[in-house]
């Protein structure tokens, strides 16, 4: 079989075979349905209480603060219609470079007669801190933002911005799919300086798709956006997903095992590719902020980035340009637009995105065929004009 | 391990191995995002379009009429709330003993504007037709009916149904969960008829629990439940579940392969088990209507169904207490009040449903270990009394 060099993590991650393992026995053995009253059921049922809990101590949550959802766009998408269901419509804050997740459902609200603030980002890619004490001075009722960016891997610092929020009376949510197994995360904390909402993702961080979790606080009230039969404390209707659930658990524990082996190696894998990058002429978006470790969001003057990673592709390296979840938009980055980066060097973004399987063997031949391929693109430029 | 004899194939189905055979390759391997444009991404795709195929031709669609979603709840949610969110409110017209994840999000609509009315049925089960009638005089804009009931298993005559609602101006939506599978559906044909769309899922069916669709005539516009990144057509945005979406494919080809023999296998095991109940003073609900061939809802006088159904999980089988999305309801089943079965006699509803893997061995241990089980109870109860 063809297995190119995988460095696409940020779109998703192969499944850890040991999660692979501990999923297998709820297919055809251990197949129940949790809210059956037999012993099928109950395994079932037991089950997802276990990875329940293994989300929860992922992220320091208490158990009861897990809400399954089938995925991260459904989590974001329940989060902010479901909060906004239960409020007048009001003033409704969200990331300009936020995930289209968010901003879609954001704008299908603006449609409902709620009114939408994109806060801006700065040039190195944080919510600009003098537009975000405006908004936050006209009382909006629900801020959502970005806690890593999946283009850029910048680190959004909520803390301080949801503290803001809390002052001004707002519910404050934030999509952390991206954080989530790679730098640690305490909801705990975070509730206590006003995050009353995360999203995490199962198949960013070595689970399966399928699986997905907001956490929340309780006093955070939604409308359920699947309503039916009243499963997740009848916030999400329809039978789990038993496998992809216990799936999910296990991915966490092993992220918290992991975690500090899995950091350095990211640290020195994404060290080693920087300085390849900007030794023969490469541009690092976001470099000024703090960034996830596994993220490396690039561009070359007068190349490409569609053309490239097709290059790259054809010579056996997986990586994307722009975000995968949109990339049948040719447009360029919302991400970089927000962050003022001029559309023509925008237009040349590739996203490197690491992850455990990675090494620096692979790292140094991808910059060896990388710097050849720019080499040749630039030339056939150079003769174009 | 304790395995149990499984007779709760309405609630779930166990996969069959072939199908996880199938899925394997989607965790590890060819794990890729079907957004992504490289190798692992284009494989990911192809795998998709097969199994949309796959479900398209296992009910007579186009594969372009496949909508794929997380669960049969969320796809019964999107064609509700999705098509009320592109009209003005108006009459909204359900079955009175639809499932949970039809009436749930009706009524929600009611709290948005929308005149909701509950088709009541006939004592066999079936939609009173007087009062369908009258109801389609008043011009719904909307209506949707269980094609299979998940607790009696009555069949519905959807077609000259939908053909009132089309005269009407409706858009007519059915929930063919149950029926996936285990009776024949011709998409086109039903189309033709006024029929607008269609829930299918697959764990019912022996799929994996993760992934459903929305057969959906194109002219029926929806506003999509989640959105974001514009996957399946705009109409249901998320990284796809690609391991739960081919193994929805793959049971679609072993159910039409497989049809014709489970038809018969099934048809002879009701008849052992109906008569048999029937022989020690069984009652079964809905036996005037056509039903599905696997699906006996029955009671015992003075027999509570849910001490009966602890009773057999005991001893060894697994049957339902009316639906097991609702179990966590003490509540007679509103299914059998629909019908105007007195709450005495419902309270005492306890459902087999077999599947694939059933024998004439097991049902003949059942009907046994009922009898035995029934009459120690009937003693207890007229002792109590």
């Amino acid at each position: 079989m063809f297995a190119p060099v995988y460095f696409d993590h940020n779109a998703t991650t192969p499944v850890d075979p040991a999660v692979v393992e501990a999923m297998l026995p709820y297919f055809s053995q251990q197949f129940g349905n949790a809210s059956s009253r037999h012993e099928y059921g109950r395994a079932a049922r037991r089950a997802i209480d276990e990875a329940r809990a293994q989300v929860a101590a992922a992220v320091g949550a208490h158990a009861s603060e897990v809400v399954f959802t089938s995925g991260g766009s459904e989590a974001n998408n329940l989060l902010l219609k479901g909060a906004a269901a239960c409020l007048r419509p009001g003033l409704l804050a969200v990331g300009a470079a936020d995930h289209p997740c968010v901003l879609r459902p954001a704008e299908q609200l603006a449609r409902r007669g709620w009114n939408l603030e994109k806060l801006p980002t700065d040039p190195a890619g944080r919510i600009d801190r003098e537009r975000y004490a405006a908004v936050m001075a006209r009382k909006p009722k629900i801020v959502s933002l970005l806690l890593a960016n999946n283009e850029t891997g910048v680190i959004e610092d909520v803390e301080p911005l949801a503290a803001s929020a809390r002052a001004a009376g707002a519910w404050f949510h934030s999509d952390a799919v991206q954080a989530f197994g790679k730098v640690p995360l305490d909801f705990r904390r975070l509730n206590g300086c006003g995050v009353h909402a995360l999203t995490l993702s199962a198949h960013k961080m070595g689970g399966p798709k399928g699986a997905a979790a907001l956490i929340l606080d309780k006093r955070l009230e939604l409308e359920p956006l699947i309503a039916g039969g009243g499963h997740e404390r009848g916030l999400r209707s329809g039978t789990e997903n038993v496998a992809a659930i216990v799936g999910f658990g296990v991915a966490c524990q092993l992220a918290i095992e992991r975690r500090a082996a899995l950091a350095s190696q990211l640290d020195r894998l994404r060290t080693q590719l920087e300085e390849g990058l900007v030794a023969f002429g490469g541009q690092i978006f976001g470099l000024a902020a703090k960034r996830l470790p596994n993220t490396v969001y690039f561009a070359f003057a007068g190349v490409d980035g569609e053309t490239l990673v097709g290059h790259l592709d054809r010579a056996g390296y997986a990586v994307a340009s722009g975000a995968a979840c949109s990339s049948a938009n040719p447009e360029p980055s919302h991400v970089l637009r927000a962050m003022g980066v001029a559309d023509e060097l925008a237009r040349g973004a590739v996203r490197v995105s690491l992850g455990r399987g990675n090494t620096e063997e692979q790292v140094a031949g991808f910059l060896a065929t990388l710097r050849s391929t720019v080499d040749r693109l630039q030339r056939l430029t150079a003769m174009a004009v």
